[in-house]
């Protein structure tokens, strides 16, 4: 007879997303009258842009001749997204990344859920906390997590460096040294960041200890601020001790188009072993490649107009998060982030969790925002609005809240 | 100190596909003058259908204007995919299957690599031998199979089930009984296939022994005699054993378009835990759904427009497959399959390993095919051809051979 994976068993209730996506629905079928702002799920609302929509109709095209029809992509990508993604990430930094340590993927929610398949089970992994809940999820699924703690919010086996408002949001330096440290900047949820300097103190760490930094830079195109890496590969021995994971959903708007990449350096090794080449393995045998026509969308996001239009759509919506910010301070509230991220992390009034503020909002207000509880136990007490709404319909959230 | 994934290091040699592409690659480059022609790796080459590219064309349009710019798509898949799959490929052929037990995806390759995930490392495996390398392989990551021995070129716990010509290429109940059953129906790589009765066999055993039927039925649009089921769900009782995977790239060309479907249904169990919802948890945290604009393909590939054309490229094919086998027989060749499938699995000539008969092919006729012993050692003394070229390339390869 068979059996299942029991550490699926584990899990404490479903996937952060997928809860709220239930609730609200069931909030919206009893109140049809009452129509949502959503400023919950970190999904964009502007549309793609019109170089990378024009890109996509002429790949469209392509596929439809037999001349110019595209099957199965190359394992890591097409060499012309690889290219335009080491001239303009890598190389425009100084960061000696080549075509062949890019691996493109559907988007980094994957990528990040995966890359710890090529690592052992018996693997510790420290995560912030609060943190994108797909690092421990994954993880769990795999076994790596030991035995969670209803009463504590924790699992046993693993590594939790609490950021909230008393240490800046800044992770420190574990007690126990951990294998994998997963670090997400500029960090979802809180919106917050690391100085170059200070991310630099994590790679000397990560080479002093023998751990592996599984980067998460899905935010990057937010960062404003001078003193903030754009890649971790700006750090000093960054390659012989990280993966850097991206996406293309926050900057060009691809939640739905579906785009990411994963740089795994040549000079990562674990006793000889590359793991550039484990993960070429893995990514020959349990994918078969981003589309065609998502591919050559990724590749329009590089080109001059393509440039030009994301800049604007990401100031679009970090106008909308100085909004936010602005607005619910003089509404009393104290507010993080906004600054480097299109994340708005706030502290829930006096007396109310997370999931009691949640209720609070959807009912009085009809705003959906994300209890901070759900990115770990550390955001009990905060809560996130994003940045990624239409500007008319941020502003009506903000009265809606100046209102309660 | 991080540790890999050991299992890694038990894998012989690289992905067989990726093997093959390296060495046509260092032919090619020694031999600029002369062209190759590919019926290697299963790759189709018909441009995508005009009904589908018209589709795309719209869905492009959508996601640049903000009114219809689609983000994250539900978990499941957009219900207008899931219900033309489940009116189109299970009522209309009587098989109870619900929307919410499809789940959409970016490729048939994905799922059946990660559909082992959702069950035990404890439990054992049985393939078919030769068959699609994948299942074997994601296996070996997980640590599911055992030591390797480079002789047999077999995993000490994998439960073989040999289909060659002594046996009709029919797989028989192994003498172990295994946990999960990979099917492969019409098979790849020998292109052959079993009855509806000879799969009602199989799901009464998975049935009595509890084990779980894993169904991959990539190649179902190829089914051409009367007396064989296009989906296992045609059988009784397949619903409380069997996942079926199926893909849109053999039917509609979609190798660089990227969608596939795995049905979990609600009634697959295992002491009470629903396998259905084991799947729905590992879908929504490791996954982010297949674009916006391939659902939107995938769903015209249902329409009527869509159906008459894809039709015909099916059609195009299995003339192909027919002039493969025809031209192979008549220089003399033992040749299977090409009937119910794309695939031609011929007897490699007398003395001539498949490797062997591999470079012998690529160097004297410059035609790419597939080792058989790629797929499983019982493939050893086959090859592979797969009737995926264009006719005019095909007969071109049937000369070369012929004057060998």
């Amino acid at each position: 007879m068979f059996q299942i994976n029991e550490n699926y068993q584990k899990l404490p209730g479903s996937y952060l997303f997928s809860a709220i996506a239930k609730k609200v629905a069931a909030y919206s079928e009893k109140n049809p009258d009452k129509p949502l702002i959503r400023l919950g799920i970190g999904d964009v609302t502007q549309p793609i842009a019109p170089a990378i929509i024009e890109a996509m109709h002429k790949a469209v095209d392509e596929m439809g001749q037999a001349e110019t029809f595209h099957g199965y992509a190359p394992d890591l990508g097409y060499a012309f997204l690889r290219k335009a993604i080491v001239e303009n990430d890598y190389k425009a930094r100084g960061c000696e990344i080549s075509e062949d340590e890019i691996f493109v993927s559907d988007g980094a929610k994957s990528d990040s859920a995966n890359i710890q398949e090529i690592f052992a089970v018996e693997n510790k992994i420290a995560v912030c906390d609060p943190v994108y809940p797909v690092y421990v999820d994954s993880n769990v699924m795999a076994g790596r997590t030991g035995v969670y703690d209803p009463d504590t919010e924790r699992w046993s086996d693993v590594i939790y460096m609490p950021c909230t408002a008393e240490n800046n949001f800044a992770p420190e330096f574990p007690k126990a040294a951990p294998d994998l440290i997963y670090l997400c900047l500029p960090n979802n949820p809180t919106g917050t960041t690391l100085t170059k300097a200070q991310l630099q103190e994590w790679v000397d760490y990560a080479n002093k200890t023998g751990a592996v930094i599984l980067y998460d830079g899905a935010y990057e195109a937010y960062i404003s601020e001078e003193d903030v890496a754009h890649s971790i590969y700006e750090c000093k021995g960054a390659q012989t001790c990280a993966i850097e994971l991206k996406s293309f959903s926050k900057n060009a708007g691809f939640t739905g188009v579906r785009l990411g990449y994963a740089v795994v350096p040549k000079a990562l090794q674990c006793n000889g072993v590359s793991l550039h080449d484990m993960w070429a393995r893995r990514h020959g045998t349990k994918f078969n490649g981003a589309p065609y026509i998502v591919q050559r969308a990724g590749e329009a996001v590089y080109s001059p107009e393509g440039k030009e239009q994301i800049k604007k759509q990401v100031a679009y919506y970090m106008k909308n998060a100085s909004a936010i910010k602005q607005g619910l301070k003089e509404n009393g509230y104290t507010v993080f982030g906004g600054v480097n991220a299109p994340y708005i992390w706030l502290k829930t009034p006096e007396g109310m969790t997370s999931w009691e503020f949640f209720d609070f909002l959807l009912e009085r207000a009809n705003v959906v925002g994300t209890p901070g509880s759900g990115f770990g136990p550390s955001g009990e007490g905060y809560f996130r609005l994003t940045a990624f709404g239409s500007y008319e319909n941020t502003l009506a959230a903000l009265e809606r809240i100046a209102k309660l």
